[in-house]
């Protein structure tokens, strides 16, 4: 039997470190080491989550900087943005690989980081280094990285949806992104707006057009397509369910592309990606068809008359919009199978 | 106290019935003569919806073409399409006024019916005396008519939406609207699909730009604005709830506005109307703003840089969408309030 | 036309509060004089629940014990228990009738308020004149009374529930109430537990045989029925709905009933009672049966083998449970129909 | 590596189906052989079910009685009652090892079954063989079993609940069960009640003291607590959750225990069952806590001062309650570790 590596979890008390959890605890080649909170530090993580009952029965460590865990081959930070920031670089010093689920090393560089996200950033050196990865697209980035920014729920589904248009060139003018969340993406914030008597029963937009989510999608498809884009609009919502995320692109296009050749540009793009499913024309993701998978579904369509895409996407925002690619980035990193533990 | 008009109401076990009844039995100057209903011929009403219980308790009449109530005043049709064209000849002959509630009388032109629907429309004629009515569009040709065309729910959120930008001529290329329904939309159909183990905890695309109510829209708002437009692509989805829609319309703009003009356009254009409520620049609404009444809430913004406008409309798919803008239609053409009844 | 009585409402920004505006507002002999609000003052209520706009668009002021409003007939408290306390002495100083939704007047004595709530009661001299007003089973005490203490949510249903079962002396036993409630019977507290991630996909049974409801139940239904029972076993759960109340009563009674003379039971005590439903045998009530009305449905099951009575009642947990049964007792303290404004 | 043994499953395309899928596509020891649907033959279950994608992508075949596939070692029906018992008599006589989730081979005595389900029993024989199991309880019969009747999904909140109190002798009178289920325990039916439109914002009681899973239980309970007893009354309802059962026991007692006699009593007896978690005193289990696990989670409380007992049980109605017990059920008659597959 193979010997397993260890690895360590920082922030294992929020949705996405739950999911996390229970992802490693059946991956065939990682095991859990330490699991960090500092809230819930010395209770068993099976009383903060009663599901993992008879599973994962572990203590929960309180993480400091000063007392990083020699003994991980490689951590998973599921933590904050501006708190991450802190833990990485003493991970980079001890050479510990880490994929660092929260925005602090999403842009590459610092000043788009302190535009977006209004506080100064305190490690530009790492910042340098990290890897944004989405395993379909830079997957050869990610096996050379030591720090990987994994992406957020909404610029996963997006850059999905929009990257074969964005490296083929065919869009005109602006697209738009319409998006729409379940309300674990919120994680478990006390705040009014989160309680079950404004969600329930409602549909709402928020931060129309200056989601952060927004410059981090379009910083990424342009280093990755390797062009000069970033016209975007993006519009996100909570609906009420626990989890899903469905991601709409609406775009005028350049080039007269029929149903076909846009369903074909898709499929070529995204074949032999295990967790992309292009549905066949006519047909489009439901969030139904992704929650609790790390698969992510892509319908396409063409209003021929009016020269305009219709792109579908659907994921599971706790999973391949969090826990699920972290650890598929940590597989590629790692040299595993990509969807190791994940099947 | 005044004498109240008699109203008779076909198809009166719906879930728009029952709005429709809700408002009728509150109403200053209409009152509920007779309700019909084929399946539950004999029933009482609120057998069928208890929460009616010890407010109205009447006795469900079989519906017959041959039989047409002549003691009501008035008649609400909130029948099916294809039933709808039935009864119409038969009360117009006896200058009945109606208002449809169903598709039947939606397009001037049966040709457009009859591509959209499939089926031939079976009175030409007074599909071209009708009139369709978006009471805070062409009012004046309400005041006049004989026969309205009720909207649908989801060409009412859009049609509001994109008036204003149609009139002025801003638009550049195609409108795009995504809009989220509760499921009380598709009434009371035992279908698969509004199964509860198939909606909950989902967000469902579906007719992707085939929707047959994007062809009402389109035409309306050609007759309407006086121009020729047509350029709309379409998207509605299924949400877990059960009341509500919010259309969000998104587009390019042939001219450059900035957030405070695109605002005061909306503001100018519905400045008066007492359903409308334009909101302040940065603010949305959101269904749960509008549930349980006649009210379109409409949000504006502007992508100054992409040179494109965001349009958020909330409004109830029951009240707004259906039996509430019935019974306003009906109130402007009979000469009384525009609210009676709904406030 | 008669002239309107003039009411208040305290606490006007709760859930009670907006059902209670709704029902004020169609209110035939009432009109709403001032509204309360000590965090919202200033602000118009129709921001606070935009579904009121173009209703009721007026503004909240603050309040205060030593300015109270002499202008008003009669004052609605929709206050948190504790405060109301502070507010009654000077309304019963003013003569001004109070219906009281909070805790404070609910026992006649200070010292079982006091066990149960844990704090001093400061105003005993009112709390002895008060009347616990459940319309259905004491009108005449509360046609009297100057100030009216408005039962719980739960402690509406249970009592219902279990009056003539109690009066009747056929209980052998424990009686079990086993209560299922909607979300909004919890306000808009801001409490990890009411976070939406809580509460959906989720039933939670909490403060088994402890909830503070089943003190007040028993109190009543020993003065209401002159009887020395308190033999109940109490148990609520949280269930995620917005509205209503189901509550279950199991209990092994002492004289052999059938089903027949139970059901008969019930429809005796509850004969020309407007707002109760008797369902027929082998019927039962649902919450969506109830909701948006001021209605009580209950059905009665008897399993002859066991000897014990099921009985199982429903509410909308914010109109019966709470504002509307405080308008029926407005309603019958000043001499007004009892279903005045509620039909 | 060990060789895995080969199952089937019929009936694999319902709700139970998939769970069962999912547990078996992991399980150490077995592995899937064939899957059948009569309704979907031909057609992949990942086109059913698409968050099997990529996971099993198996084709479904239609089942006959004549062409029993013989290369199973074991086989797992998740079909309709009245049609298992057609599968049953042919996999008896080839000897292979079947665990029924149907109701067939629930009863031992046949006439108990014809009272209950109303149609006749067509396979005595193998009825007399069946061991009806919960592993918790019984599982010396199931060991040796070659037929095993998995229960209902009630039936297993209820038996475990009940257990210990009918095996002490403790009872006196008639036991109270009030179970509160997801709307999956319905299955793929479609039916008007299971309309989201029916059950979306309601709570609702039904067979109201005449569901068939109440035989059931006390038919199981006499025999395994080898006792004459069967003083229950059920009443189920249907909560708005995709998963979960609560059930809540209510039972006056013939001897006086205090909260810790009780909560010892149950831990003691469920001391080192894997899959039952005995809550603290004054802790509760809530349906989140066993959802997507083959837990079941009691809590117990006593009312001193009435004498009578709760007991509350939670579990995940598809897993603990369907298809996590059957392949419990399968491990142990199998020789495997009882939990393989379910962590």
């Amino acid at each position: 039997m193979k010997e397993k590596i260890k690895v360590s979890v920082y922030g294992a008390t929020g949705f996405t470190g739950r999911e996390l959890l229970k992802i490693l605890y059946g991956h065939p080649s990682m095991q859990i080491n330490r699991i960090y909170s500092r809230t819930h530090e010395g209770r068993n993580i099976s009383d903060i989550f009663p599901s993992l009952k008879g599973m994962l029965d572990m203590k929960l460590t309180a993480p400091s900087t000063e007392e990083i865990d020699d003994n991980s081959d490689a951590v998973f930070l599921a933590l904050p943005h501006e708190t991450s920031m802190k833990y990485v670089p003493v991970l980079a010093k001890k050479k510990i690989l880490a994929v660092d689920m929260s925005a602090d090393y999403r842009f590459s560089d610092y000043r788009e980081y302190e535009e977006v996200y209004g506080i100064p950033h305190s490690d530009r050196e790492n910042l340098k280094k990290a890897v944004y990865g989405i395993p379909e697209i830079n997957p050869e980035e990610i096996e050379k990285a030591d720090l990987i920014a994994n992406p957020g729920c909404y610029a996963t589904a997006v850059i999905l949806s929009l990257y074969p248009l964005i490296k083929e060139g065919v869009l005109k003018g602006p697209a738009f992104a319409d998006a729409k969340s379940g309300i674990s993406g919120a994680g478990k914030k006390l705040h009014d707006e989160f309680l079950f008597a404004k969600r329930y029963e409602n549909i709402t937009p928020y931060k129309v057009n200056s989601h952060r989510h927004m410059k981090e999608i379009t910083s990424f498809l342009k280093h990755a397509a390797g062009v000069k884009w970033d016209n975007l609009v993006f519009c996100p919502h909570l609906i009420p369910v626990e989890r899903g995320i469905l991601a709409n692109i609406y775009a005028p296009l350049s080039e007269e592309l029929d149903c076909d050749e846009l369903h074909n540009l898709y499929a070529k793009y995204y074949a032999k990606k295990l967790f992309i499913n292009i549905y066949p024309e006519g047909k489009f993701p439901q969030t139904s068809d992704t929650v609790g998978t790390n698969n992510c579904g892509i319908g396409t369509a063409v209003s021929k008359e009016h020269n305009a895409a219709v792109i579908i996407a659907s994921i599971d925002n706790l999973i391949k919009g969090a826990s699920g690619q972290a650890v598929q980035n940590m597989n590629i990193a790692m040299g595993f199978g990509e969807s190791e533990g994940m099947r």
